[in-house]
């Protein structure tokens, strides 16, 4: 198929920010987009060609939308699967597949599937109720402390809990769930691989979380991760074991854990550009949202390399400010060595919310990660 | 003024390919911006916030229209500039200013400014009209061989040639001219000069043309250009001083000749992004486009270096083909390592009409010229 001309049409499920930055890239190769999103506020409505606003989540509207297009994708995780498989059977190209992202959208199933895979993972029980925990720790069959995941419509730390004493189950939602072995480790890493619909893959290299000492918050990501060559590879193999386990097209960023004696065990995964990924936009010969494009439309993929070192930092609303947003402090930032903010153009602020992110990059990460610092400790996003 | 809000507006005139990848850097900072361009189908109207059509030499449109903005910039030099004197009245931002441009777009008055300014540039000589140059040459006033530019509304090699005989002033336009001294020279080079609303001012590295050896078509934009350091210094010191010259604010792509014996000499300038820093989107840490919006709202400029060396491939279309695009062999070149295609997404072709161009980047320059080779005989722009 020619994508380069007016008959292709590439459909995105979700019109976020990260549909947002796919979509400069679809502009690059002048590729036709049709999005589909929520809200008519989506990010994503400047730069496609064609804006569709409806409920990602049913069947009707994301079934009408994707028979609009000849290949079609996702930006978020939490869309209608029933309209996609039928969407499939009738000839459009989804990816990711409808079967993998059933099988990610659930964590026990994502979980269950990581052993049925023989692919490393923390030791886990699932649950229909949370009140079947109470029932396990009580009949001795788990034991505190142990991490407690909802299996489904979790994101960025909503849906996860260490629970260390009964009380911590008090406020958790009601539903299905996993209790996960609480493992001690080293060091979270994340690695993305890309698979073509030809069958190419390519892995980015391993990046590191550096979390905040006291506050336990991801602070900086950290490409490449400053680990061993060993370490390194085989969270590469693993990553890739797992994309080719899913049969996976297109983007998948393996969430992993290095534990204390250099074991690699799978987290998460998600199966689309990933904020574990920003960075390659300044840092990588091709970025990751370059890259999906590349891999799903079976168009030859790029380097993964760096060219130079990069550090990603999220900007995220001040604690006590909630309101319409300012940034403090922004052209500091913008005055120092490699700087770049992407500011993702949400009208209020409240604590905590994401507000963009913030790349750093140098040829020498040491000095990367000391101007990360120096932009961690200037910038606020506070509210007017 | 806190440009990161939803107060302020960004006017852009001309809605071409340089506004659109303009557009990509605005979208990132999250900037409102309000397109004016005399087609409806222009590329930039995707990306921007607010589109118009209206014809950009006449006063009226371009006036209302910058009326709506707080800053004002163009990315094409034909624009109403008596609208332009009368925003910057009203108390619009404008960059670059009516002054400026009004001295920019007309050759002869360019050439004049490089005069008065100290600024090394060829001999030449002013006529009103074609017919003036006759009588020179008849009275011994103008010597053949000798470069004919029209004073206005010239591009892309249109409105330039070499006069060698009478006979070649048969076809060319009547109106104001120039005749300047044809002076052998060894290399086209050019440099963007980056100068900012409060004074900061950066230069990026020195690139070279390099010509077909036998078309006398420029092939590859090569950056950094292949000279000497004291010649890179003395180029850049030239067309910084030009920038100053000119009191300018945003980029200022100059354009220069190193003559035989080591000489710098101004071609001409264009006061925006430029065709020779298309590479710097892959190549550099702050491409192009983004360092104009730093420059024109006086944020800090960023680092002009290379992270990798760069080079630009102008996509043409092939010779005896006209009519709707294909771009063949495409999916060869993205094989290639290092390699990114941009597609400008016009729909018809037409012999060495400008339909997008390609960068390849490498840590090693002579690695990236020999992969740009590789691209030049790959891929192919014809009629489908």
């Amino acid at each position: 198929m020619n994508y380069f001309s007016s008959d292709f049409k590439l459909g995105i499920l979700g019109g976020g920010q990260l549909g947002k930055m796919l979509l400069y890239n679809t502009r690059k190769f002048d590729i036709y987009t049709c999005v589909l999103d929520n809200s008519n506020e989506a990010p994503s409505r400047l730069a496609c060609n064609k804006f569709v606003k409806g409920d990602l989540m049913d069947f009707d509207t994301v079934y009408n939308f994707g028979k609009q297009v000849d290949v079609l994708t996702i930006e978020i995780e939490n869309v209608n699967v029933q309209a996609l498989e039928k969407l499939e059977k009738e000839g459009v190209k989804v990816y990711p597949s409808a079967k993998t992202l059933r099988g990610i959208q659930n964590k026990a199933t994502q979980k269950l599937f990581y052993l049925d895979h023989n692919l490393p993972t923390a030791p886990f029980s699932r649950f229909a109720y949370l009140s079947e925990i109470e029932d396990a720790i009580d009949n001795g069959g788990l034991s505190l402390p142990f991490v407690w995941k909802a299996a489904q419509f979790g994101y960025d730390g909503n849906g996860v809990k260490i629970v260390r004493q009964l009380s911590d189950l008090n406020d958790l939602p009601k539903g299905e769930c996993i209790a996960e072995q609480l493992i001690p480790f080293k060091n979270e890493l994340a690695v993305i691989v890309a698979r073509s619909s030809r069958g190419e893959t390519k892995t980015y290299p391993v990046v590191e979380m550096e979390f905040h000492p006291e506050a336990n918050q991801v602070e900086y990501v950290i490409c490449p991760a400053r680990i061993s060559p060993e370490v390194a590879k085989k969270a590469q193999e693993v990553a890739l074991k797992t994309s080719e386990a899913y049969n996976h097209i297109g983007l998948l960023a393996v969430e992993l854990f290095q534990t204390e004696d250099d074991q690699i065990l799978i987290n998460e995964v998600a199966p689309r550009p990933h904020n574990s990924g920003h960075q390659t936009i300044e840092a990588s010969y091709t970025s990751q949202f370059e890259q999906h494009i590349r891999a799903i439309l079976g168009l030859p993929l790029g380097n993964t390399q760096n060219k130079v070192g990069g550090i990603m930092v999220n900007l995220v609303g001040a604690e006590n400010h909630t309101g319409p947003v300012k940034y403090e402090n922004i052209e500091t930032i913008m005055a120092m060595e490699g700087v770049t903010p992407h500011i993702y153009g949400k009208k209020e602020t409240r604590p905590f919310r994401k507000m963009g992110h913030v790349t750093i990059v140098n040829e020498n990460l040491d000095t990367a990660r000391q101007i990360a610092e120096e932009v961690k400790n200037s910038i606020k996003v506070i509210s007017q």
